[in-house]
C-alpha cells in the first residue's frame, strides 16, 4: 500500500505548528474586535467568473478552478476581496455603516512554491465599506498595525510605506502625462525599486522616449520620505488637484500621530501596488531588515463593489498573510511554545479506583479544567512519571488505601508536597489550589 | 454588470450568523481542551486516491473533485478521516500515545440540498488513536456529551445510541449465519429503522431466503435497549466471544455511569453506521424529539490507519457536524445574541478633538477595549444616539469646552451620568469604570 503524502505547497498542521498559526489568529481577531470590526465569513469556492470581473481573463493561469459536476466554472478563492464585496453589496442598504469587517480564511493560487508562499494560504482581511474620506485609511492603518503589535512586533521591526495612486496621477499629470502615458508609468514605478532605472523600459516600450527632466522628477518623487519634503514639491506645481489632495495626507498621517503611531508609518511613494483596482491611498507592510516580502497591503478601492453588481460604496482594505508573518516571528523568536499542559493529571490504582475518579474526572473538565489520566492499567510509578511530564500542576491520586478513607490525594507537582482531600469536596480544592497559584 | 451570487449549498456568514458558529466552534474548543485533546489541522485539498482507498472508487461521483493544472486528480476533502490517519500514521512512532486529537474543518461533497445537508459544512473531529481498549471509547463520548452539554444542551434534549459491529458480527455468527450473509445482514439492519421488515429484502435480495426464526431474534436483538436484556440474550447463546464482548459493553457503560453521564447514552443496535469502515463500538448522537438528522456519529476503526499506508494503530473518533446542531440550538432557543456591543463609544466635537480623542481611542484599544467612534463629523445629539444604539457601555465626550479645561466627560450610559476625567487619567478612569459594574 502506497503511503499518501499531501499536495505539493499545502501545509499540515501537526498541533505544535497549528498552537503556532492559532497563536496568529487569536492575537488578530483580538485586535479586531478591540478596533470594533466584525467577523464575517464566506464560502470557499466561487464562480470563476468573479475573479475575471475583477482582474481579467489572465487570473485564471493562478488559480485552482475546474468545472464541477453541475457544469459550473468554479474556482477555490484566491483572495477574500471579490467576496467581500459581494456580501457587502448584496445587503449595502440594510447594513449599518460604516461597515467594519474582517475575516481570517485560507486562500489558494496555483503558482511556484517559493520562500513565504505556499499554494494555500491564510489571510486576516480588514476592511471598511462607506466611507469615502481619509479617516477610514485611519482606523485600517491604525488596526493594521495593532494586529502586529499584539504579536510582540515593535517600531523596531516593522513599518508601514504609505503611497497614493490618486497622488501619482495628479503629480503626472502636472508633469504633462495623459492618462495612458500615466498607466505605463506606474506599472514602471510599480517595479523600481526592484529593477531602478531599468524599470523606464516598462514605460518606454509602450509609450517612446521619456523626457530625461521628467523622469529625473519622477525619481525625486519617489525619494520623498516625509510630509514636507511633499509639501515643497506640491507647492512648485499650483495644481489644485495636488494641494487638495495634500489635505488628505495631512489628515491620515496626523491622525496616525494623534494615535502614537508617527514611528510605525513612512512616507513612501514607491509603493503603488500592481496595476490593480486601487483607486487612492495605498500601503504596506514591511520588516525592517527587508529580507521577506511584504507582510501585508492594502488600500482604496472604491470602484470595485459596484464593478462587481453592487452599488456605488467607497471602500478601503488590507490583508495581512500568515507565513510572512510566521517567518518574522520565527526570526524575531516571538512565537510562543503553546503546546498546553493538562491542569490536572489523575493517577489511578486499579478499575474500580477509575469508577472513582471519572466522576471527579468529568467535573473538574465540566468546570472547564484541563483534565488528563492514564487510559491503561499503569503502576504507580510510571503514572507519576508521566504526570510530571505532562507538564500538570497538580496530580490526584486515587489509591485504594484513600478511597478506603474516603479521602484523595491532592499532589503540587512542582512543591512535591501532597495533602489529603474529602472524596466529595476534590473539585473545590482543585479549584483552590489552581487558584491560588 | 450581473450581481454574482454564491454557489449553490455554499453558505455566506453574516456577522451575526457567523457569531453564531463561532459560538459552536468556541464551544466545542473548550470542550476539547478539557479532555486533554491537541488541535491539529490539515490541507483541504487532498489527492483523490485517498477517498478511493478509504471508500472505494463510487465516492468519487459525491465529491468535488477535478484534475489540477499540474495533472493531478485531487478532491476537495469530504470528511477528515482519511486525512487524519495520513499524519498521525506518518509520525505515529513520534507522537506521544495515546494520541488525542481534535479538528474543526470544512468539508464539502457534491450532494443533493436538503434541511440540515449542504454542499459545505463544517465538523468537530475528535479521535483517540494508539488504544484498543474500551477506555478510548468512554473518554470520547464523554467528550461528546461535552461538546452538547457546554451548548446548553440537556438530557431531556439529546442521547447517544450505543451499539456494536463486534455484538453483531458475533451474534449473527451465533445464530449460523456465515460472513457473507452477514454483511447483506447488516446492510439490512443498517436501513431497519428507516424501513421495517421491507429492509430484509436487502438481505433476501443477495443471500435468497431467511428463516423466520432468525429473523424474529434479528428484530428482538434490535429491540434490546438495556445491558440487562443484552446479557439475556447472550447468556442463552454460550458464545465465548459475546461473552467477552460483553465485558468490553459493561466497561464502556461502567466508565460513562462513574462520570455521571448514565442518562445521555442508550444502548440501541440498530446504529451499524452503514457498510463504513468501523470495527467495534459505534455510536450516534440523536436529538430526542427525533425530527433532525443525527447530531454526531463515530466509532472505532482499528484498521483503517494501516490501509492508507501507516502502521497497525486502533483508532476510534467521532463528528459533530454544524448544521443539524445549529438547527437543534436554533429549535430549543440556545444560540445567544452575540452581536457584540463595543465598550466604550466616543463623542467627538470636531477635527481637534478628534485629534485628543485618538489618543485615548488607540490607548484603550491596545489595552484590548472595544472602542468606536464616529469616522465622519456629526453633530453631538447624532453621535449621542450612535453611542446609545451601538450598545456602548460607557461614552467618552471630547469636546472643545472640556478639552479647555483639560478633561474628558466619561457618562454612563446605563445610568446616564456624567464625571468628569482629568485627560490623563481617561484609560485608568474606563477600566476602572468597566471592572467595577
Amino acid at each position: 500500500m502506497a503511503t499518501f503524502q499531501s499536495l505539493p505547497g499545502f501545509r499540515e498542521f501537526y498541533p505544535e505548528s497549528l498552537a503556532r498559526r492559532n497563536h496568529l489568529f487569536r492575537c488578530w481577531r483580538q485586535s479586531a474586535h478591540a478596533y470594533g470590526f466584525q467577523e464575517y465569513d464566506a464560502p470557499v469556492l466561487e464562480p470563476l467568473d468573479l475573479y475575471k470581473a475583477k482582474s481579467g481573463d489572465e487570473i485564471e493561469a493562478q488559480l485552482f478552478s475546474f468545472t464541477d459536476k453541475g457544469g459550473r466554472e468554479v474556482a477555490l478563492r484566491p483572495e477574500m476581496t471579490p467576496t467581500v464585496c459581494r456580501l457587502v453589496g448584496a445587503k449595502a442598504n440594510a447594513l449599518k455603516r460604516p461597515i467594519k469587517w474582517f475575516s481570517i480564511a485560507d486562500f489558494y493560487r496555483y503558482e511556484r512554491m517559493q520562500k513565504g508562499r505556499g499554494r494555500c494560504f491564510a489571510q486576516f482581511n480588514a476592511d471598511i465599506f462607506g466611507e469615502a474620506g481619509p479617516e477610514a485609511e485611519i482606523e485600517l492603518i491604525g488596526l493594521l498595525v495593532q494586529c502586529l503589535r499584539g504579536l510582540g512586533l515593535t517600531a523596531d521591526d516593522f513599518y508601514v510605506r504609505l503611497s497614493d495612486r490618486n497622488l501619482w496621477f495628479f503629480y503626472l499629470e502636472a508633469l504633462g502625462l495623459n492618462a495612458e502615458q500615466t498607466r505605463s508609468m506606474l506599472g514602471a514605478i510599480d517595479k523600481y525599486e526592484r529593477l531602478e532605472d531599468a524599470a523606464f523600459k516598462i514605460y518606454t516600450d509602450a509609450q517612446g522616449a521619456l523626457d530625461e527632466v521628467i523622469k529625473a522628477k519622477i525619481v525625486a518623487f519617489l525619494g520623498i520620505k516625509t510630509l514636507a519634503q511633499l509639501e515643497a514639491v506640491v507647492a512648485d506645481l499650483a495644481s489644485d488637484d495636488l494641494t487638495a489632495r495634500l489635505d488628505d495626507w495631512r489628515r491620515v498621517l496626523g491622525g496616525l500621530e494623534a494615535m502614537g503611531l508617527s514611528d510605525f508609518v513612512t512616507v513612501d511613494l514607491g509603493v503603488v501596488r500592481g496595476l490593480a483596482y486601487y483607486t487612492g491611498f495605498v500601503f504596506e507592510a514591511f520588516d525592517r531588515k527587508g529580507d521577506l516580502r511584504a507582510l501585508a497591503g492594502g488600500g482604496r478601492y472604491d470602484d470595485l463593489v459596484k464593478k462587481l453588481g453592487g452599488p456605488e460604496l467607497p471602500a478601503v482594505g488590507f490583508a495581512i498573510g500568515d507565513m510572512t508573518m510566521e517567518l518574522l516571528l520565527a526570526q524575531r523568536g516571538l512565537l510562543p511554545d503553546l503546546v498546553s499542559a493538562p491542569d490536572v493529571y489523575a493517577i489511578i490504582g486499579g478499575p474500580d479506583e477509575r469508577l472513582a475518579a471519572f466522576g471527579d474526572i468529568n467535573l473538574l473538565r465540566a468546570a472547564g479544567y484541563r483534565v488528563d489520566y492514564p487510559m491503561r492499567e499503569l503502576g504507580f510509578g510510571k503514572q507519576f512519571k508521566v504526570a510530571a511530564e505532562s507538564g500538570a500542576r497538580v496530580a490526584l491520586i486515587y489509591g485504594s488505601d484513600e478511597l478506603a478513607r474516603g479521602v484523595v490525594k491532592l499532589r503540587d507537582m512542582t512543591q512535591r508536597e501532597e495533602v489529603e482531600i474529602p472524596r466529595d469536596q476534590v473539585a473545590v480544592a482543585v479549584r483552590d489550589f489552581l487558584t491560588a497559584e
